[in-house]
């Protein structure tokens, strides 16, 4: 059995951004506190001018931070909000904007604070409504249930996962990543093609979600190198959109593995961003696992347009080298250390990526900590 | 733009039909009405009893009616539900039953009538929360925002139409369908199938519907006839399940369009079953359609099984020959005549037809009062 998960409405395609104003109206909503950061306040203007002019009390909250979003940013924002009686969050942004509005909404009214709700299915309630609108393709935060913070008490970066931080509806509107630059483009698409390919290749995938995550993959290899080098090619922003949408569908009932475990530590300790660190390890943890069955690789093949071999391991092979391919022509370097990791780093990062059970778990073979110093050592 | 609506939580597989106790708990339910019929009480016997041993209040409303649903029956299943404070709906059948949970529990503690939500987006609001579980596997109902009754006050049927009727979430228990008879195997699934190709050959067919489709339509071409041959087989019934959700998910987004604009009037004058009335139809407006353009139904070929030829006329005919087989193979009559149909009603079923027009309008290829005449003449 399997549980899918989503918001129960998902407007997409281009003009997608503007619908939450009459789903707002619809569900009696009054004062809407809107969540975002710079630059995307211009872009945003029209819409709550409009909003206004339909009756709304609208609220604006500034997301003004750099890196992920940690527990006292959060708790800062959270008391900027309760000064408003918001009876619904928007979230326009990418997905440190996108998680932050989510946890607003969810604690907003309630009864409980951040740290009672870190971990799987801790919330008791959601009581006001939540719009999400993503200005990046890649986190899928705008369809999933998950929400990370990095715990300044104890140093630990912690998911909050439950069906009430899904979204009431969510808009994926293309037009709202044309101006997002090259390199954000290609780090987070290739971290949504992170959440389709760990979904798929997951010990625990499922064909309900294999759907999404094949769908997703197609998409991402025929467009993401287009989107990186014309970010205004509307065809391949909305197909980026769609797919992190999709690599966002298969975060609730499948999650990811191998690439995610080892790649907090990493991004955490040498402040990379979340798609760089999973993009570098993506081709080297499917070389690990293909070793054991290459079945499931290979069988990415034909959705990624490449010859079904006679051979799994030729065909996995080349699934594997035609996504190093991709994340290079995007601009991501190969090599972790061109990003300033240092080998003798090497064994705490192992040891960080054994402390994420969590996704370990899910990963088709499975990593000891020599397995994960190999796969670092062989990207340094 | 495009906007997919489905329930938030969809639990699938074996097993699924018992979880929705621990989803009404979370919810903070303590009052639940169950909308079921026979001969499936038995079944759901024990559901019930772990319900109660967990705590919580059921009320069992019988749905103990032959036929589509009436105004007239829905307004005595409504009184009778009023009397128990339901702070939740579970419905437990097939379409029918189904579509009249929906209703119940967008009615219940409202402040509308019946007659003030015929139509589109007209409900309020739905206060209750509301549960399905399908015992057949093909209408889609549990997962769509869609409803139909009879009013006998102006002798039509009529739809009601609101993202209120999603239930908040839907439980695909293949288990549920094991007894379901080879007839009512075959009649559902082909109606599921329908769904299926006419929202992939509509006028307004968009990718991301069409991942559905084409997903609906291989699972049904590779399994329909398995599940009427043997109704035990595991596989095939949680294959058609899945399968009659696909459906259901293109059904907000796109709809049908051909098929059902002409079965509506077949089915409600010779009293035959919304499936079958579909199913005799399907291969002949397919062959309509493609006369105009066999490029879509050409497309389906693929996910079918079958090959793509060079000529795409042959192909699009090698599709709608396949389905005819399958639909034989399965006892459903391939002639009107067999179902009662005399040729003098042929204008009257075609007047009935041209009224559809919310459906009409979808049909890829403009289909006129003689042309829907030829069709029933076609088939007789």
């Amino acid at each position: 059995m399997i549980r899918l998960i989503q918001p129960q409405k998902i407007y997409a395609g281009a003009g997608a951004s503007s619908q939450w104003i009459e789903e707002a109206l619809t569900e009696g909503c009054k004062q809407v506190l809107v969540l975002s950061c710079e630059p995307l306040w211009s872009m945003v203007q029209p819409c709550l001018d409009l909003a206004r002019a339909k009756g709304l009390r609208i609220h604006t909250l500034d997301y003004s931070y750099k890196g992920e979003p940690t527990t006292s940013l959060f708790a800062d924002l959270l008391r900027q909000a309760e000064a408003f009686d918001a009876d619904a969050v928007v979230g326009l942004g990418g997905g440190s904007v996108l998680d932050v509005a989510k946890l607003l909404a969810a604690l907003l009214k309630g009864d409980q604070n951040i740290h009672e709700v870190f971990g799987n299915a801790l919330l008791h309630k959601r009581h006001i409504a939540l719009y999400c609108i993503p200005t990046t393709a890649g986190t899928g935060s705008e369809v999933s249930p998950n929400a990370i913070l990095f715990d300044e008490s104890d140093g630990e970066k912690k998911g909050i996962i439950s069906p009430y931080l899904i979204p009431d509806a969510s808009f994926i509107d293309p037009d709202m990543c044309l101006s997002l630059p090259s390199k954000l483009t290609a780090e987070t698409g290739m971290d949504a093609l992170c959440h389709c390919i760990e979904a798929y290749t997951n010990k625990f995938a499922h064909p309900a979600v294999d759907l999404y995550a094949l769908q997703g993959i197609g998409l991402i290899v025929r467009n993401l190198e287009k989107a990186c080098r014309d970010g205004q090619d509307k065809d391949a922003r909305l197909a980026m959109s769609m797919a992190s949408m999709y690599g966002g569908l298969c975060l609730g009932p499948v999650n990811t593995c191998g690439v995610h475990a080892l790649s907090y530590g990493l991004a955490g300790k040498y402040h990379l961003s979340h798609g760089l660190a999973n993009a570098v390890l993506l081709p080297e943890v499917l070389r690990f696992n293909q070793e054991s069955d290459p079945s499931r690789t290979a069988s990415m093949a034909s959705v990624m347009g490449l010859p079904v071999l006679e051979n799994e391991r030729e065909t996995a092979a080349s699934v594997i080298e035609t996504i190093a391919g991709i994340s290079a022509a995007c601009g991501i370097p190969a090599h972790l250390s061109q990003l300033g990791v240092r080998e003798e780093d090497i064994p705490q990062l192992a040891g960080m990526a054994m402390n994420v059970t969590r996704l370990l778990k899910n990963n088709p073979r499975e990593i000891t900590f020599q397995d994960a110093v190999n796969i670092y050592q062989n990207l340094l």
